[in-house]
């Protein structure tokens, strides 16, 4: 039986473009939100689940990180980066001088507000609830039509790119979590990411911590201090180190740092990826 | 003559109600885009501009921070802190049960899923370009329908507010910076905003950086390393420490800090928010 690998679907996001790269014999189970793939591996009712999990204009993308926090069950097992290139997508003969609108989801309008600005002056944009199901909503539209999605999504529709890579800013990659039931095994070459906080703001608490990695050669390649959510200025610490957890040096910084924080929660030890990623983890 | 204000048009978002609650004196210039905010301020054709920062929810505003870490001119003279209340529009006499179509930007939407399901199930969801179009757009519809946006963007199209703050998650803020030409003038209760970065990612750069804060007693209310965005992997830190750059340990503490990274760059000196933002400074 093949593993069960859920995605924030629907088909033709990069979700799912990331779970096909990931592993393209799994069962692939589109769920509708971050938190229901998230809760569905908790749950058990899928063997692993496919999260975004940073992206390098956005940033972290905070609900998955909130699940790890507070997940029991859930670690993350693999990650991997998927480059986020846009296309515009259209019917195989459509003439493009007599586009009237171009469908999307507003947040990739936005990113390609500059090329549309340049090659479509004055067309209709018009908002999609998703960038795959823009391509939906441009096959039935009644005037002659665009859309921006992925290329993934055009595959799935038999659609034309018309052109790829049509966002404003370059080099956008986002970082997908694989999420399991347990670590991976160690492979030598691997990243531990973690979550901690302290009862106290005192000045001086982060950089004790810090120093539990630094004072025995561990290399930290991400740090972060995010407002919990409960109100803004109270902040959990997001710390990935290089190493595994079972890695002896790793394993007894680890254990200090569980003694001076007030809570300590290890999110997974992982592979690091060599290319887009690699500078992260060296 | 009124001091111009730019913030993230149109009217009728949080970015409206956040510039307005600064300073209701001012006139407000509504501009397409946060880069466009940023670089009107940094041009000098407007005299201040109000952007959103961070989320209590999805973290930093990545365009931001990247503006300011590039800016010759700009600097952060102040922030606030806004509640992100979603509120349920519709016209004055709607029969609520008859809605058959609910209008949102998709990330309102989403925020709403539970109460959505709860509330209107099976009801047509309906993407717009931004939360305050959707209010026009409902207002066009052929169906009985709704909106979910701000409650300013009701008093604007004189429509009716339904239900306040339906977002599934509660404690949801923004907080907003004003961009100007210098820091605020020193209050005594004063935070520093500032990112550096390295040649090498060398175990123990950042510890070293933190202990300048941490010897001399100044509190790390935030620490962030975020992808330059030229590959994931490669991070620049962004921190803020309490205390105005003028202060005399502050300034010896950014002094030293200069010399061992390959870039410091001060983002601002302003007051701390007493409120919701208290904890961030203290």
């Amino acid at each position: 039986m093949a593993m069960t690998l859920g995605f924030l679907g629907p088909e033709g996001t990069f979700s799912e473009q990331a779970a096909i790269t990931y592993c393209a014999e799994a069962e692939l189970v589109p769920i509708a939100s971050i938190p229901e793939v998230a809760d569905a591996v908790e749950a058990g009712e899928i063997d692993e689940g496919i999260v975004p999990i940073e992206n390098s204009l956005f940033g972290s993308i905070i609900p998955v990180l909130d699940f790890l926090i507070k997940a029991e069950k859930s670690r993350i097992k693999y990650e991997l980066a998927i480059p986020v290139e846009q296309c515009l997508i259209s019917e195989p003969d459509m003439d493009l001088s007599k586009v009237a609108r171009i469908y999307s989801h507003p947040q990739a309008l936005g990113q390609c507000r500059g090329y549309l600005a340049r090659t479509f002056p004055g067309v209709d944009l018009v908002a999609s609830l998703s960038t795959a199901g823009s391509v939906s909503d441009m096959l039935l539209s009644e005037e002659p039509a665009a859309a921006i999605a992925p290329y993934r999504a055009a595959e799935i529709h038999n659609a034309a790119v018309i052109e790829r890579g049509i966002e404003d800013g370059k080099s956008n990659f986002t970082r997908f979590a694989v999420l399991g039931h347990s670590d991976h095994v160690q492979t030598g070459r691997d990243k531990t990411s973690m979550a901690f906080w302290f009862s106290s703001d005192a000045p001086g608490t982060l950089y004790q911590a810090l120093g539990l990695f630094s004072n025995r050669g561990i290399n930290l390649s991400k740090i972060e201090s995010r407002p919990t959510g409960e109100s803004l200025g109270t902040y959990v610490f997001l710390a990935d180190i290089s190493g595994h957890r079972s890695d002896k040096t790793v394993n007894a910084a680890l254990t200090e740092l569980a003694g001076i924080t007030s809570e300590l929660k290890i999110l997974g030890s992982y592979p690091v990826m060599p290319d887009i990623m690699g500078a992260s983890g060296s």
